[in-house]
């Protein structure tokens, strides 16, 4: 399995805008097993995605689905960027 | 609900050995959403955790069940501390 950590950041205001585009724009992946939107209590335009896939390849070939690219469309302008990035080798546990 | 992601470091060279033991060790929790067991690729001796709870309290009430104690007194001997612990507010998304 294929693990990420991302925490992206809002543009200043606009992290209630955002999460509610990727939890309305949020549908099933092919070999997705877990995808958890989160706020950042930490920070004021943080959110964190963590992810657990079937291998990175199943990631990278997600980013080309209809959906999710239109989802990606219509985030973009109120993204100011990313900050941690964290990849993982997920072994087992619960919800997977 | 209430996420966790922390990062556990194994004493030298007991790594696969901690990681056995949790993934063993692991069964359903009340009020847990999800549980991921990790490598962490970047270093030797790291373990992520990302869990998803109904709340914090059930977080807290679940290191008092038989199992997990009996995970915890398996696995503190080669423990060697723990590193990153970052909370956060999960949303949505699959696998919860």
């Amino acid at each position: 399995m294929y693990g990420l950590m991302g925490r992206m950041l809002a543009a200043p205001g606009e992290r209630e805008a955002l999460l509610a585009i990727m939890l309305e724009g949020h549908a099933p992946m092919p070999g997705c097993r877990s995808y958890v939107i989160a706020r950042d209590p930490k920070s004021e335009d943080g959110i964190w995605i963590t992810e657990v896939w079937d291998s990175k390849q199943a990631h990278t070939d997600s980013l080309q689905l209809p959906h999710v690219q239109a989802t990606i469309a219509k985030a973009k302008p109120i993204i100011a960027g990313f900050a941690e990035f964290i990849e993982t080798e997920p072994l087992g546990g619960s919800g997977l």
